[in-house]
């Protein structure tokens, strides 16, 4: 096997994992079964599954046992998919289509996507506070506080408010960073943190230079999805290719065009890879990630 | 002043309380000045403030400083809050007044509200996992398990769901009695568990005691306001009058009569306070509550 197929073997490993783990928790049965069924839809429909891969990635990379990290990846990807699930809302960005199905809100109705995604939020915090024996109380509340920061106010919600006043207008490339850092940079750093948190015993300065590394991907993230958004299609996407530009939302390739976009990317993907080589950790498979995702086609 | 008077004077201050607790922290620059105003504008209007003075008046009864309380009963207040805000949206009960004011996704608009109301929920969490110095990390996780699964899909969020579906439909008396434990009574009771939890030294009889406590008057909550939607006015209510039963909502009234109603809420106003007698603390405050909840007239 490539080093390619052995990352997307342990993507899909992972990817597993968590999903068997989410498929377990909302399998019971509850009394409002519509809402049950609307939140499994929003939650275990396909998808990079790019948060949960931070939180296993580091942990492991950092000693942590895989049953230790199942709450935390399960966690992440319920703030995910819930803020999907409102962001294709019909007065949000309005969208049909996600990962090539209906979104939540055209398979059920509105109102029941507006409960799940808020009962998937709910859901994400149940995860994390539920009784563990392996992680202390004081581990788990600095994984909650993490989770809850940057999910607010002064992270995703105020990324996604952002992007939404920002749309139409015309913005500078700072302000343009500045609705990504916080509408999927915080998230994707909050993944590496609670990876991260999953230990008891990593340094500060490891911790530093993790969160500088998930700073530099989670914006090459939005980067590549921006670039791709120009030049990769609706069938590969499994979103309406254009989508962005038809909302005229700012973008990378609109402000700083497409070569200077691909710039911008390997100068993030540079700054990603330098701070995994101060790590003392076996960090290769964070390497192998960090190029998946700029060179990723979807 | 009379043992009433003292009551109320007792809730405004607890009100006062949290809310400057919540101006404090919503007070803070946000990149996403927007939303942050109407996060602010929802959490900070008038309102009866039920939920937060059960967790003031609970702790308080155990011994603990009102200090402690101040984050349980504003996150609370935050999850009552955002619940609010997306319940009046279009897709859901549609309603444009809210405590005499315009509600959020009218003041602001829709895709402000849900975002409005997604922080809200991040922040009740964000509070109640910031750090403490008089009570642990284990106290502290119970809370925020508590105040999630009390919040999602087997608690208000599973209630809301329930409810939508039985508009305009025959149901019986007990699924009417399961939504409102859903819907209303899982945040009431969570209110007086994150006040008794808040102590490091109340006993598992006082706790079961309690939550029968909180049962009871959940329930009688809710019949009180089914009741008043029949009754009252829309200027005392300062929601409009015969809103439920334009909405074809199943009522209290309209199953069990007016006198049938009345009837049901004497009986669970004697249950809370029979459950209160038997706790070995000095319950007045609480009896006092109990009377005033079934007495008011909005």
């Amino acid at each position: 096997m490539s080093a390619e197929d052995l990352l997307f073997a342990r993507i899909d490993y992972y990817r597993q994992r968590h999903v068997s783990y989410l498929e377990q928790k909302l399998q019971q049965h509850a009394p409002a079964e519509r809402l049950r069924a609307a939140m499994a839809y929003a939650v275990l429909l396909g998808g990079k599954r790019v948060r949960p891969f931070l939180v296993y990635a580091t942990g492991e990379m950092l000693g942590v046992e895989e049953a230790v990290l199942d709450a935390p990846a399960a966690a992440i990807e319920c703030i995910h998919a819930y803020s999907l699930v409102h962001d294709d809302l019909p007065a949000m960005d309005n969208d049909t289509l996600r990962r090539g199905k209906n979104t939540c809100h055209i398979e059920f109705d509105e109102a029941t996507a507006i409960l799940a995604g808020d009962a998937l939020q709910s859901l994400a915090f149940e995860l994390l506070a539920a009784p563990q024996q392996t992680i202390s109380a004081n581990q788990q509340v600095a994984m909650l506080s993490t989770l809850a920061k940057a999910s607010g106010l002064h992270g995703m919600c105020g990324g996604q408010a952002l992007d939404i006043s920002a749309t139409g207008k015309t913005i500078t490339t700072t302000e343009l960073e500045q609705i990504h850092q916080l509408k999927t940079g915080t998230l994707l750093r909050a993944a590496v943190q609670l990876g991260a948190l999953s230990s008891n015993q990593v340094d500060n300065r490891t911790l530093t230079l993790l969160d500088q590394f998930a700073e530099a991907i989670g914006l090459a993230f939005q980067v590549k999805d921006d670039i791709l958004d120009v030049t990769g299609t609706t069938k590969t996407l499994g979103k309406t290719q254009g989508a962005d530009a038809a909302l005229e939302k700012a973008t990378y390739p609109a402000l700083l065009g497409l070569a200077g976009s691909n710039d911008l990317l390997q100068r993030l993907q540079e700054k990603a890879l330098h701070a995994l080589s101060l790590i003392p950790y076996n960090t290769s498979l964070l390497e192998q990630f960090t190029e998946y995702l700029v060179t990723r086609d979807r």
